[in-house]
């Protein structure tokens, strides 16, 4: 939005919605629907949106050793002894959660912080992927779960990690491709069809 | 997100997701995004967005005569002498600077807040028409230029509008519809292309 040119534009306004427009994936036009819905809304909604972004940067960081967030060093997870001594390597820190919430996994996690990708200049540089090499060799858990996405740039990091962890002598697993639960075998892909036929278990 | 359920749950970082989850458009998924991108981000680039949005709910509020946003009461544009007495209705405060940039026009401004849609639930007691009606009586214009969108909302408000002003012996007008400016004739639609055919000039 241009308004900063006009002698009418309000400033506070223009500001606001040059800050929401530096997120990702709002342009002008949804930064200024969600500038004039703040401005809108009950003056409640638009402290408890600041005080949480404030919150969140003063409060969370990354584990220094798994590189989950968290609001303690070491994080939960890491400083629970309990915890079965198998790394499974993810992504983004929501793939953390998402399978600590399927209760099949008691291990340790380790966060990437995003998947190789050159075409979007991500290299292995740029992923806490030496900290997984260093944990491993200090740690030697009894398994390492690659357990990036299952897209271009997540199969293309897992067979890089594979290679880099194979000399180190530890265990290296992905986790089972095939049909979703509840899925509908006449809407798979071709892809997913074959790989649940080739990994097809004897009942 | 249900990750408050979650023994290892990060609270600011959901509290974040909720917060954000609330504005208009944005659904979990996208606010997990945007929360994590505040997450990753600079510390003064999370510090300006909140202070944007305080300060918008501090200094921006709504003209008590034209409804249009301001940081003085009455607006700049209300208290300007120069402008002509010709009120120009509008929909939303960003019409009002799309309008003023044009430097076609140098009168005032209503803003509706939004145009009639009873499948919304938005009828006219939910805009700002009954505070246009006592400023015409008031005012005197020497016209009102009804300039609410040309959709359905847009054109239903205009002709409910036009009926209650008319009595009040105002000349009301609509802005010119036709082919926009640099359009191609063959990509326009009919209903454009019908009016930009009725409404012809001679040249």
């Amino acid at each position: 939005m241009s308004s900063s040119t006009s002698g009418i534009a309000v400033k506070p306004v223009a500001d606001l919605i040059e800050e929401l427009g530096r997120l990702p994936g709002i342009g002008p036009k949804t930064a200024s629907r969600l500038a004039f819905s703040i401005l809108r809304g009950p003056r409640e909604d638009a402290v408890a949106l600041a005080e949480a972004i404030l919150t969140v940067k003063e409060r969370v960081f990354f584990c220094s050793r798994c590189f989950n967030i968290t609001e303690t060093e070491p994080c939960a997870i890491c400083s629970d002894s309990a915890r079965d001594p198998i790394i499974c390597v993810v992504e983004e820190p929501l793939d953390v959660l998402a399978l600590d919430r399927t209760g099949q996994f008691k291990g340790r996690y380790h966060v990437l912080h995003g998947a190789i990708s050159p075409i979007d200049g991500i290299g292995p540089g740029k992923l806490r992927i030496a900290e997984l090499i260093e944990r491993v060799k200090s740690e030697k858990p009894d398994e390492v779960i690659l357990a990036t996405n299952l897209d271009m740039p997540g199969e293309a990091t897992a067979s890089i990690l594979h290679s880099m962890l194979v000399p180190l002598g530890v265990r290296v697993s992905r986790p089972a491709t095939g049909l979703p639960a509840g899925g509908d075998l006449e809407y798979a892909d071709d892809v997913t069809l074959g790989r649940a036929l080739a990994g097809r278990r004897t009942l």
